[in-house]
């Protein structure tokens, strides 16, 4: 199977990537002139969002994740939306990694939980079949902290 | 690649349309009778959202999408979820077109994120391989003024 | 085309099951080494998140959908965040059965629209090609009374 990866980091202050081109680059070395492709992140706080690339509608987007799940705070003995059990490390017993420091992250596996991995997308005449205004906008909410490096899978699903 | 495309055109009181009947229709015209279809609406407003078609349910979500991201107003000097930068032509300087008014349509982008823009349905015995409640249902967000008529791609992936 | 299912009945109190080795061991009987595969639940109030597999995640993504969409209340006379219109059966004429008590579930059909229903997954050598923490985890959202056995099908979209 034809399948291929790239990967995206995002700067400290930058909150997303428009990955369009990178996909379609990637359609455009594989020679694929007509089929379907699946494009997928593989990490647990990061999306790929299909909408307009304009920053308005993207502070527009954090400003309602902010009330939904708010960026987490480590030490919070109150509670409140801003607390999450995920970052408690007083409580949490599963998935820790000796000798790393966990990150702060609780509100980006929420944010991350409502929003698409992945997408199937067709290719016509070598170009991904996206309407007008329709892009590829690829997110990692884990934000707190040094960003990493992460992969976005592509593998041709079917097509010549 | 055997693909088609059909079109809806919400009407002005309109929420949602039920396109499982037309989505069918594709699968027997094309004759497939075992495989697996991808479905895609091409638009950045609006989503297409497997769930059952009633007309509380649809009711209920629409309250809750009130509260997260309310109806854009495109005058609000004091900010609020109802205040959204995409429509801010005082802020704004992407993706403006020269004699084109723009849409009051910012809470559309952020709510059509939420969901799915498309999905990949199995084909067994000529019909969808949808559970008995699960119907097809359309979104177009973007419902302030005139609605547009808006593109859904129907590929098959594979199949018989 | 190759495809197949499986059960899940979520007990009283558990909110979720993890899924990934059920899925995986599909793979493997499927004998499928490298290819794709389209997982899916069919039923209208569940839904199939990539996520860490974290009790603290769960929580706290439960939490934050305890204020947008909170658990149904039947009787409800001053409206509010749970009083759902699907549960009240003053108003509703869709879909009711005779003889079938209907169950108190808007919460879970509002729910289960914010989250995937299903994923297009790579199989890379035999495996589920997800990262390191992903983990597909199956929700039923309709929690109020007995839980019911739920269907998910994989089916094989390409490979060998």
């Amino acid at each position: 199977m034809n399948r291929t990866s790239f990967t995206v980091k995002l700067g400290k202050d930058e909150k997303y990537r428009n990955i369009t081109d990178l996909v379609q680059k990637v359609v455009k070395t594989a020679d694929l002139w007509d089929g379907c492709i699946n494009i997928r992140v593989k990490h647990t706080t990061c999306a790929i969002i299909i909408n307009e690339d304009e920053r308005g509608f993207i502070d527009d987007l954090f400003a309602r994740l902010d009330r939904i799940a708010p960026q987490s705070v480590k030490e919070n003995p109150m509670g409140g939306l801003n607390y999450y059990r995920h970052d408690d490390l007083s409580l949490r017993t599963q998935n820790i990694e000796e000798g790393t420091e966990e990150r702060v992250n609780g509100h980006a596996h929420v944010r991350a939980s409502f929003f698409p991995k992945g997408h199937v997308v067709d290719v016509c005449e070598g170009k991904l079949d996206i309407g007008r205004w329709e892009q590829l906008i690829f997110f990692d909410f884990d934000d707190i902290g040094p960003r990493r490096e992460r992969t976005i899978s592509v593998s041709i699903i079917n097509g010549a």
